[in-house]
């Protein structure tokens, strides 16, 4: 079975999409252009917006529209603590958590050797810039508990150590609500490691 | 329908064991008496074999057959680490995960007040008992992170901390492979207000 041409361009343009490949596109594009012909053209225009209004905030680098994100506005936010983070997600994430009152610098990526993505595919320059227009004291590195969140970790380590801030990184162990019995090993064993002491006898 | 005596009784029997109600019971028993006499009869035994052979060693206080355990019993095994766990099966997680070298000891369950679990339900006497005649100089809570976790590592300090033993609990935070936009909040609260500092800038 062949598709005219255009079909075919659209099955190749929605393979952009993460974790669709040529099957899922086709599913897409014809469920798209059988049953939904309104849901499509309004998915085309929301695209077309979002690349017109859709910046970088000049300081945190997280998406928004206009020059500065509603985070990086607010003047309650304590303006000595930054949290570098990977994504936007992650930022969302952690003011669910409500744990963090300072501002964040968003990577927009991580170090991943494997994916081809070395120190060009993370925001550096734009945190060296942020950094040095600040008045930040403690630098937070929020990346995650994997390879690539370690790999990025020490990139971000080996740039700001010999700097003036204080800088830590997220602790790792047991998750809340976790049963010794069903944690995995390697969690287990970085819990015992980093274990902490609760009194003062050598 | 009514059942005969025996059947009720067995039924009754069954829900002894853990997440079995009565519906669970009654499908177990029927399961066992139609369609596997040969296991039931099996079951029997074993639980009396077991009910007889297994007692608790007396150094950790786990279950086993003889007077001690074959951890206990090792001589390689380092004899100034003792770690506290609830259960056996929480010994069995940390021996797959290769991070703690020295001994253990097994409290056999946990506080819950929920539940009626008090102080009673833990072997705390037969703790201090172990303390009295060891060589140990530090001491590591692996207790669970969940409220009764928390509560039993409380009820342990408490009970330690005069003594001259370095303390310490499991590490709280991320787990090992998780992204930051995946982690409950409360794991990365945790993680952040125990996050760790990297270097010695004040």
């Amino acid at each position: 079975m062949s598709h005219p041409d255009a079909f075919t361009r659209l099955i190749q343009a929605l393979c952009v999409l993460p974790n669709v490949g040529p099957k899922t596109a086709q599913r897409m594009a014809h469920a798209l252009l059988q049953q939904n012909r309104q849901g499509a053209a309004e998915l085309a225009h929301a695209l077309q917006h979002a690349l017109k209004q859709v910046n970088h905030c000049l300081d945190c680098n997280t998406f928004c529209e206009g020059e500065r994100c509603n985070l990086c506005a607010d003047p309650q936010r304590d303006p000595q603590r930054l949290m570098i983070v990977h994504m936007p997600a992650d930022v969302a994430a952690m003011e669910r958590a409500h744990c963090h009152d300072g501002h964040y610098f968003v990577l927009m990526g991580q170090i991943n050797p494997i994916q081809n993505m070395d120190l060009n595919s993370i925001a550096l320059e734009k945190l060296v810039q942020r950094l040095a227009r600040s008045t930040i004291s403690e630098i937070i590195i929020a990346t995650a508990a994997t390879a690539e969140g370690d790999a990025t970790a020490y990139v971000l380590i080996e740039l700001l150590k010999a700097q003036p801030y204080r800088i830590s990184r997220l602790a790792r162990g047991m998750p809340l609500g976790s049963e010794i019995e069903y944690v995995d090993a390697g969690t287990l064993a970085q819990a015992v490691y980093e274990r902490k002491q609760l009194n003062h006898t050598p």
